[in-house]
C-alpha cells in the first residue's frame, strides 16, 4: 500500500499525531538507556499515534536503534519515520538510500535539500519501489531557519518556496490512489506564520506536511489550519519533548502516566 | 594545538591531499568488508596524506567505523575528517555535537548549513573547546548543487555566497595563532568555475577549503588556484574513487599498488 495512503488512514483514525523520540540523556528514567526508553515510549504510544519519529542524533548506533524500535512501533500499527535529515551527492545518496530504505524497517526518512534535486532522486526512486515515504526539510522550526530558508530571491520568492517547488515537481506524480497525496512530503515548522504556511501549501498541494514545533517550541494553531490540504488533511503534527518527555530533569517514577496525560492534552488541543 | 594549525602543517609537509574513504561494496577487495578495507586504505595512506575522510553513508555503524579507522589514520599522522554532512536544530545539534566531537576520535566533521547559524553554533562551541575542526557545505560538486546553492538573491548574490558570509562571520575569530586560519572551514567543489571560487575565497579569507570533485568528478586546475588563500594555502583537495578505489568492478589483487600509483599521479598532478 502507498505510504501516503497508509499515513492518511492512520491520521483519519487516530488524529494527525507523530510522537518524537528524542532521548535526551538528562531526562531518561533511571536504569533505561536511550534505546530501552525509546522502546517503552513506542509501546505506550504506537496504538494511539499515526507515526513515531526517532531523532537519530540521540542514538549511538542510529540504524540499529531504528531496528530495535521498529517492533514496538509496529505492534500498535504506527509508522516509523527516521529523523535522519540526510543529504549527500548523487552516487553516495544512492548507496545510502538503498541501504537505509531497503534494509531498515523505517517507513520514512527525513532529508535535507541543500545539495539539490540529484541528491533527492535516489531516495525517491527507492521509496517509490519500496512503498516508503520521504519528508524534505522545507521550512524548519528553529529561529536560525531564517538565515537561509527565508532569504529572498530575485523575483520575490524565498529560498524555501523554491525548495517547495522542487518538492512538488519531484513528487507530484508519486501520489497514492486512495489519498491523492505524494510519497514525497515536506517538513514545515509550526513556528512559521500562518500566511506563509498557506503559501507553502499552495506550492505543494499533494505533499504530506510533517509539522514540528508543537509544544516545546511554541506554534500557532492557525498555522496548522493553513497547512491542511484541500481535503482537510495531509498534516502530521510532531511533538517530542512536550509529548514523550513532559518533565524537567530526570524522569519521575510516574513517567508513563505523564506521557499518557500529555497525549490526551495534545489530542484535545488539536481537536479544538 | 589549533585544528587549522595542525592541518596547515600537514599540508605544507605532505601536500594538500585528503583521501576519501567511500567503500562502495562492488569495488571492495574480496574478503574485506567496508571497515576492514577502510583500515587497510588508512594504513597505506596515513603517512602520506594530510587527512583521511571516511564517508559515513557507506558504513553500517558510522561512528563505530570512525573509531575503528582512527588508529590506522593516527599511526601515520593524518587527520580524520568524518564526512557526516549533519545539520539539525539547536537543541539536537547540541546533543549531537557533544557526543560526536567529544567521544569520537574524528578531528573534524562536515556540516550542512540549511538549518542556519543556530544549527552550527553548538558544533562550533564544541570544536573550539576540543581543538577540532568543521567544514560547512557551501558549494558542492554535484550538478544538482545549482538547484539551491546557485539561486540568485535580491541584490545579486547567490545563496552559497550568503552561506560563505555566514561561515566567515561565525569563524573569523576562531583562527589558529600559527596559520591564521579558522577552525570553521568550507566545502567547495572543484567543479565550480574558477572565478566563482575566487569570489568564495574573497568572502572567506580565513577558511580552510575542503575541495571535493578532483578526479572522478572532473575539476579545473584553475579552480584550485582560485581557492588558495593569501598565503597560498588553506586548501585540502579530496579524492575518493580516483585515489582509493582506482579500478572498475571488484578490486584486482594488486589493489594496494594501484592506490600507490594513484597517489603518485595525484601528487604530480597537484604539483604541476
Amino acid at each position: 500500500m502507498h505510504f501516503a495512503d497508509r499515513l492518511s488512514r492512520l491520521c483519519s483514525e487516530r488524529g494527525p499525531l507523530c510522537a518524537g523520540i528524542d532521548p535526551r540523556p538528562e531526562r531518561l528514567p533511571p536504569g533505561l538507556d536511550a534505546v530501552a526508553w525509546g522502546e517503552e515510549a513506542c509501546r505506550l504510544l504506537s496504538a494511539r499515534v499515526a507515526a513515531i519519529k526517532p531523532q537519530l542524533a540521540f542514538f549511538d548506533d542510529a540504524w540499529e536503534a531504528v531496528e530495535r524500535l521498529a517492533p514496538a512501533a509496529r505492534a500498535g500499527g504506527a509508522l516509523l519515520v527516521a529523523d535522519a535529515k540526510r543529504g549527500d551527492i548523487g552516487s553516495t545518496a544512492e548507496a545510502y538510500a538503498q541501504r537505509i530504505l531497503e534494509r531498515s524497517p523505517a517507513d520514512a526518512v527525513t532529508l535535507n535539500p541543500y545539495l539539490g534535486g540529484d541528491s533527492l532522486a535516489p531516495w525517491i526512486d527507492a521509496a517509490a519501489r519500496l512503498g516508503k515515504g520521504l519528508f524534505v526539510l522545507v521550512k524548519t522550526s528553529n529561529p536560525g531557519s531564517a538565515d537561509l530558508q527565508d532569504l529572498r530571491l530575485e523575483g520575490g520568492e524565498t529560498v524555501c518556496e523554491r525548495v517547495a517547488r522542487l518538492v512538488h515537481r519531484l513528487g507530484e506524480d508519486l501520489r497514492g490512489p486512495e489519498s491523492g497525496r505524494s510519497l514525497l512530503g515536506a517538513v514545515v515548522g509550526l513556528t512559521a506564520p500562518p500566511e506563509f504556511v498557506a503559501r507553502l501549501r499552495a506550492l505543494m498541494p499533494y505533499a504530506f506536511f510533517l509539522l514540528p514545533g508543537y509544544g516545546a517550541q511554541g506554534g500557532d494553531p492557525r498555522t496548522l489550519e493553513a497547512a491542511r490540504d484541500e481535503r482537510g488533511g495531509g498534516v502530521l503534527v510532531s511533538a517530542s519533548r512536550s509529548l514523550t518527555l513532559p518533565w524537567q530533569g530526570a524522569a519521575p517514577t510516574d513517567w508513563p502516566d505523564r506521557i499518557e496525560r500529555a497525549l490526551l492534552a495534545m489530542r484535545n488541543d488539536l481537536r479544538a
